[in-house]
């Protein structure tokens, strides 16, 4: 393997593995999509610490996991497969390899991660090193900052390394990475001589970040010490891609029993041009390079920058995933009501609510997965004080190749519990618009959710503006389906060509309050629902209930998946696996028709 | 109103009526319990701002709200009837006061929340301040750490009071504290100088609290800029408990455009000499300062004792609330193994789980509506990787007098959808260890739910190790009884003798996984759900699902609460409002008996 390879190895020859590694990394990520740019910033990281740690011995702990494709590498993987099904994961995953220590799909868990374990070493009285990673657009987030400060008395060997990269996912706002733009050492590692002479030797872009960073230093110069008074030894900031400056570091570093924070500077996109010049492009790209068109994040981005002509009071809130969930062109037009929280999705909502508050309309656009860290923010303080805050929750549903850690299976069986929370799930994008329009008149708190990727037009119906109505898209006197979601409701009205029966497929595009008035009427029927999500809690489980809490007997089959983590493949893959498939769903209508 | 007379006083005729409000707090705590120790520490502060501000018109946003006492008393609210049932609550409201600009039952959401409504007036146009009031321990909670660190430029007219009163619920290791204690004015408010003189005039724990910022003065002075470089203007450390003071530095702070820290010291308890001496008991006061016996908590707290004593690997962990999960002794006797995260749910649940994934053995002990913010840990950090972390959730289901900030009515449906967790409910205190060895013995996520309060004994029967079986508590002919949850077996076996008929009773103590034996069993009888909590998502719930995902018609009637938020009142009262009482089960009983 790779890592023995390195173990131990410098100089020409730890370059030489580093700019195989780039290599490597380049193509593959440009063959099946993945997070480049911030994989490419830290080779130079990866190769230093498998130079000088003994992994798995010592434990390497990655933050979200964006960083750990070299890692993968080193460590006896193939990007050939990557993220896809059966494949490489995008993220560091222990049942792939004892390497990965811990699993990092979500911002913020490392260095929360590594007390914890390093809690268990010292209680077990074992040996060996905890070395959690973290960027510095993690390093704003609520876990992490929690740990850093949580106690004054942070363990032995204990070792941060931030990767600062300069930039959060879109960019770096916050008052902490100004902080750290502007930290240096006091120690001997980087005397300010010393890192002036090297800093001048750079040029282009990095140079010029690099001098940037120097420029502030003369103020703060000796002045900080934020990570020292959170326990930690300070010492940076070192040049992240010269390999040598940080073997020589984590070497002292490897030697000292007392916790570390090391500070790498590093360039996102490091080695490949269209990235380092526009690496927020870069950050997580699709196959190919190519982006989606006919989504739903596009359909809401235009929809929201159409709104905001029109009502003053209308702010989108995101965090840290402005492109992501459609908002680039809002944010050029709106710059003002435009609200980036960084990677910080509690703190997304509550102000959110605050803004509700305060008498604006704000929309929170947000995976479902990022969703999950905001839940208690969600209950407390938009639902409890009924205050008008849309959630617009992309990603719902099965999210394909970026796998465990995001899918969008949760979000729904947790929201359904709240009260004053209505929850919209419209079929396809012009049914967004009509949902939101009317979310937006009732003045409570809303949630839409829509899965990611090509969505078709199923052809909008009723128009009408009455939203807590169901809308029946294909008749019939057979099994009713309830197909609830836009993917659902497509595979539906396929099934029922597949199928070959007389079925009624019903959109029912709000999930609560549901559609009492279907609900009595069809109590006769065979009744199907289908969904893509959980069995447990969905919107199946909300019709079950809705007959067990009146005692009504119904033949009703919901269909929902298996209760289990889905690893990455494609959307349509993990449908199939979880028998979730127009196929699946044809099958079941024609069994249940079948019945006497 | 006593507000309009505050406003605008100052000297004797302020500190008049800062003494009465103390009076007034002392007595209606003693009446009704409450958060005692830190509301007497803001009385000053609160008569301060009341005096310089214009509220409702200027905003005041509480943290937690265990600070609003005299706040409530300053504007119209009498504490008679203090979290009694249709009386005041003891957090603030909105719906209570348009003096409650916001919600505050759980920390750290009041900067975040006041952002929000600063960027409302300022889109709108308004002119008014946003002062959010944050305590120390507050201040480590990740939604406020991410709140201040934001964003560098904070909007004017903004202020952030921190009442530093030295300790979180419980104790302060924070290392963000350490930093406030030794922080100081480099602003005329608070010269080094004048600061020493005042401090030596107090004595006492206060004095000698003060006594000890001073001593940590001399090395920091002039060299902390934290909040200066998270965009306020930092102002202080003021004495809170100085009227003359409080006044003066507000009235300045008034006049300032720009975003201000105003950093107060106050004594907890400040008033009341035994609360003085010994805050943390006096923290949330039972009515007449009694502490519950033979409670869950009491129970879960010895339990964790003779475990830790058997296996060294047992590592208990608690955010803030080593006293209410019932840790105290095991604090005493296991120190090393007590970990009490402050108040970061977030931190408490991944270190967790890096503590499992060391090799220990870590029993999460919480309250069910903090869990909430914990909801993604839980899943991404001990679920995904299937650790075994032992979640004991205190204060699941009513919680009673603290009231709809603070219910157990969310986790478990939001925990239900979650791969790889079961969950547990056991009966009573004596099938609390029997559960919690089987759990530890399965060496995978568990959460074990229970409510507060009172706990009889309801017999214990099978004690036999196989808990994803569920035991008939008393047996029958007619309707079958399903019920989850302590307070619900109670209620069933209560229900059948008020009944009057033959129906049969199951303590449901798994509620994941379900045991699917009875509920083949049982499918053709008529069956009732029974629980304390949300019809929506619940355990009633899991069971319609069970039925529905294999298509099979059964007689089912689930029995939940409405999905509303339900405010304080006594836990019994709360069930009686939500039909859930021993009655209303036992009507249910006999009227679904008498159906054909």
């Amino acid at each position: 393997m790779l890592a023995d390879e390195i173990k131990g190895c410098n100089g020409k020859r730890a370059e030489e593995y580093a700019r195989q590694l780039r290599e490597e990394l380049l193509g593959a990520v440009r063959e099946n999509g993945g997070h480049l740019s911030s994989n490419l910033g830290v080779v130079e990281l990866t190769v230093a610490l498998y130079s000088v740690f003994d992994f798995p011995k010592d434990k390497l702990i990655f933050d979200v996991g964006h960083q750990s494709y070299a890692h993968k590498l080193i460590t006896g993987r193939t990007l050939d497969t990557l993220r896809k099904k059966g494949g490489v994961s995008g993220f560091p995953d222990p049942e792939e390899s004892e390497y990965d220590a811990f699993i990092a799909g979500h911002s913020g868990t490392s260095v929360a991660a590594g007390l914890g374990m390093c809690a268990a070493r010292d209680l077990r009285g074992e040996d060996y090193k905890v070395i959690s990673f973290i960027g510095d657009a993690s390093l704003g987030n609520g876990t992490a900052l929690e740990a850093i400060f949580a106690t004054e008395k942070k363990p032995e060997n204990f070792v941060v390394v931030l990767n600062d990269n300069g930039m959060s996912i879109d960019k770096n706002h916050s008052a902490l990475y100004r902080s750290l733009s502007k930290m240096t050492a006091k120690r001997r590692y980087r005397t300010f001589n010393s890192f002036l002479s090297r800093t001048f030797k750079e040029t282009g872009a990095f140079g010029k970040k690099l001098r940037k960073v120097k420029y502030t230093l003369k103020g703060w110069l000796n002045k900080n010490d934020f990570f020292e008074r959170c326990g930690f030894k300070y010492i940076g900031p070192v040049n992240g891609h010269d390999l040598h400056e940080l073997i020589e570091v984590l070497t002292d570093i490897k030697k000292l029993r007392e916790p570390v924070f090391l500070h790498a500077v590093t360039l996102k996109g490091k080695g490949y041009e269209a990235a380092e010049a526009d690496p927020a492009r870069f950050h997580g790209v699709a196959r190919n390079f190519a982006s989606g068109e006919n989504s739903f994040s596009v359909a809401l981005g235009r929809l929201l920058c159409e709104r905001a002509q029109e009502d003053p009071a209308l702010a989108a809130v995101t965090a840290a995933m402005t492109d992501g969930v459609g908002l680039s062109e809002f944010a050029e037009k709106f710059p003002t009501r435009l609200f980036d929280a960084g990677i910080c999705e509690e703190y997304a909502v509550t102000m959110a609510a605050g803004m509700a508050k305060g008498g604006l309309r704000p929309v929170v656009c947000i995976y479902s997965t990022f969703l999950q860290r905001a839940y208690d923010q969600i209950i407390h303080d938009v639902c409890l004080q009924n205050l008008p805050v849309i959630f617009c929750i992309d990603r719902a549903g099965f999210v394909g190749a970026d796998g465990k850690t995001h899918q969008g299976l949760f979000e729904l069986s947790a929201l359904r519990s709240v009260p004053n929370l209505r929850i919209f799930a419209p079929k396809d994008c012009a049914e967004l618009a009509d949902v939101f329009d009317y979310a937006k008149s009732l003045g409570v708190p809303c949630a839409i959710r829509y899965p990611n990727g090509y969505a078709p037009n199923l052809g909008s119906r009723q128009k009408i503006g009455d939203y807590y109505r169901w809308e029946t898209l294909s008749d019939g006197d057979g099994v009713v389906v309830l197909a609830s979601g836009a993917r659902a409701v497509a595979r539906a009205l396929e099934a029922k060509k597949r199928s070959g029966t007389d079925c009624r497929i019903v959109n029912c595009r709000t999930i609560k309050p549901l559609d009492e008035r279907v609900l009595r009427e069809i109590a006769d029927k065979k009744i199907i629902t289908f969904e893509e999500g959980y069995l447990s809690g969905g919107f199946g489980s909300a019709v079950a209930e809705y007959y067990a809490s009146c005692a009504q007997p119904v033949r009703l089959k919901i269909m929902g998946a298996e209760n289990k983590f889905i690893p990455h493949a494609t959307a349509e893959e993990q449908a199939q696996d979880c028998r979730l498939s127009a196929n699946d769903l044809a099958l079941k209508i024609r069994a249940f028709s079948e019945q006497p």
